[in-house]
């Protein structure tokens, strides 16, 4: 069993960097909290006996050492960033969960074959630089690194310059790692396994994506002396295709959900009718139908709303993954190891994506998920228990050592 | 009559200052840029012979000396300021307008009765600090000084750090002048003029305006992993009550307008549910009982909307002031200085809040208006026609000289 009480204080200590305003982690990717959080666990890495590996990305690779030179590693892992108002755990459980079990293993002496490495990827949250998971997707070569350096954040800032500002820019190619296989320790981020009592969620599956950005153009406007008839108000188009988006995601409840998290108006004055609106559509479902329904569906409504008030409109996906149906294997080494341990556990589908879904598609691949309070997460108020917490690494400690065999 | 060249020529070296991205202006109150346009102004009014006078809330005022000592001033004037992406004319019209004819008057020798003096009132947008035309409202009593300088950007800046820190403070108590009469000067900013074919608007009224900035909170969550049932999706809450913002302005169409131009979503990413929204409805006209008529139904309305998605909601009335009815004299003045002049003119409402609509308080006021292309205002693409500008200064100058005695 691991250290549950040394975890948690990990946790905490590892929250002091980049705290919210109402108790969570504005630790955001690339900035100068991402970091010092980096800084604070390559230390404890370092303590532990690990040698960091650093790539192109900046995705983070704490190895400690097999019996077999030859065999390849198992890892683990997540990330450190957050959102802007973020949680505690979402991500950073399951680096500081890799860290843990390191630890543990250090403390028990005890010895693997494979190497087992504790991951932290960057810009998980995709927040600052859509799409969400890209620098596990450019190490699982779902794009390239060159597109990934050029993403630009809402200033204008470009993804490689911020990588390199913060000096986290490794020389290692990314991707070019291989692995005996992956395990992602997470909260839920949804109210499943609280509600259903359980100690631990055997990921089978995770739910696809799709962002569309919609750019709806109008005309700006004087709010006052411009009559009703001749206005192309930006912001009524957009107010008429959220709308849509709540009904077509309520067609396919529950299996289906749709919102949009992120909306720009221009020029954002309250005697300006707004000119233009940036927003991007959220819609994710376990089946790929279902995406592609919506997606169409999303374009047609959209398309005649704006048609019928004259204005004009874009769609740009900027970002999107396909459903995910985990390894086998690993996905009974997770429910065997929950099973042995006397956790109460349930086979689930994973509602977020997560670093797992991309590497998934380069290595065998499972995700354990434990519960977190109300199924709040993506919020400042996100919070598990001790317990919770030691049980989801306890399960990853004895799925990993399994994989990488004693 | 007035120098139609020499008045354009101003009109587009002040435009030189805080050029915008599509060949407007960007040049917000108590910027670095409103500093610049107004030091220009300066300049060119003691150019003219006039001494500038400077009130606590920046107002500036360009005097041109009477030949009676005992005479009340006629003031003329509008406003430097403009929308982060506004028009070359729009405020900038009447001010050097009012310049123009204090040229216009050196030039031909003439001396008034009345002292005249060119006036610059700060905030007349309202963008960056609402409500719109507060200076002229602090000077007419509307709203105290305190209150005035505690209003905040949307940076936390409050509005008397920064007329401090661009250094156009003066000593002088806001509201202690008196006026003989104030004439403003002022593109339209609607279609009416153009359609119709006249050269001047004398205007006799103007709209009445409410400004509700509405706060909604529901819950920020993520997005992939909340159930549709569980979510409180602020959002979504807001584009509803946008749909009722139109309904509503439209029931009362072609005596309403109504729209909102500012909405901010927080914590506006793309994986969260919006878990508050604070967005303005803008409603418009010239009835009082419409407008609030418009207000409580928009209360009704809204309320209903979020009680249903269990949500809270807050009204907050952030500007407004009642219709205007201009003074008769004044408004026959410009009626016949129109009519000396040849200039075809027709009487028209005001469709925009103006500094003159607060100084009808505690003067003899009235509105000049010129045509402007399409209706098109607060938008970069603002044009107005160099002979359009010339007449509606000739009526101001014919106006004010009647006024102001010879
Ligand atoms: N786990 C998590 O919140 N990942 C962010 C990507 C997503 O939006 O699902
Ligand atoms: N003239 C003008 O655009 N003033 C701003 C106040 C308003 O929104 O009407």
């Amino acid at each position: 069993r691991i250290n549950g009480d040394r975890l948690w204080d990990s946790l905490m200590e590892m929250a002091k960097i980049g705290p919210g305003v109402a108790g969570g982690n504005n630790r955001q990717t690339l900035t100068d909290e991402d970091a010092e959080g980096r800084a604070l666990f390559q230390k404890w890495c370092e303590e532990a006996g690990c040698t960091m590996g650093l790539d192109q990305m900046g995705n983070m690779f704490a190895r400690r050492e097999g019996t077999d030179p030859d065999a390849l590693p198992v890892y683990v892992g997540s990330h450190l960033d957050t959102q802007p108002t973020g949680g505690k755990f979402d991500g950073v459980l399951g680096v500081l969960g890799g860290l843990e079990l390191i630890r543990t293993l250090n403390d028990l002496g005890i010895k693997t074959k494979h190497p087992i490495v504790a991951t932290n990827w960057t810009n998980e949250e995709g927040t600052r630089y859509a799409p969400a998971m890209l620098s596990s997707g450019v190490f699982a070569g779902m794009h390239t690194q060159d597109w990934a350096y050029n993403r630009e954040d809402a200033e204008g800032k470009k993804f490689g310059d911020e990588l390199n500002r913060i000096g986290w820019r490794g020389d290692e190619e990314v991707g070019a790692r291989k692995m005996h296989a992956f395990f992602e320790l997470h909260i839920e981020q949804g109210p499943i396994l609280e509600a259903e009592g359980k100690d631990i969620g055997v990921v089978t599956h995770g739910q696809g994506l799709s962002w569309t950005q919609i750019t709806v153009t109008g005309k700006d406007a004087h709010t006052g002396s411009t009559p009703m008839p001749m206005r192309k108000n930006a912001g009524l188009a957009m107010a008429r295709i959220l709308e849509k988006v709540d009904e077509i995601a309520w067609s396919h409840a529950p299996h289906a959900v749709g919102a949009a998290g992120h909306i720009d108006v221009y020029p954002n004055s309250r005697n300006v009718i707004p000119g233009k609106v940036v927003f991007t559509v959220d819609f994710r479902s376990p089946e790929l139908e279902v995406i592609t329904d919506m997606e169409n569906r999303l374009r047609v409504a959209a398309e005649d709303i704006v048609d019928e008030m004259g204005l004009q409109i874009e769609f740009e996906k900027v970002g999107g993954f396909d459903p995910v149906k985990f390894d086998d294997a690993c996905v009974s080494a997770v429910r065997n190891a929950a099973e042995r341990l006397g956790y109460s556990h349930t086979d689930i589908i994973s509602g977020a994506g997560h670093d797992a879904c991309w590497i998934n598609r380069v290595a065998p691949t499972a995700m354990i998920m434990c519960p977190c309070v109300d199924g709040l997460s993506h919020n400042e108020a996100e919070e598990i228990s001790k317990e919770w917490a030691a049980a989801g690494a306890d399960v990853l400690l004895h799925a990993v050592v399994e994989t990488a065999e004693i």
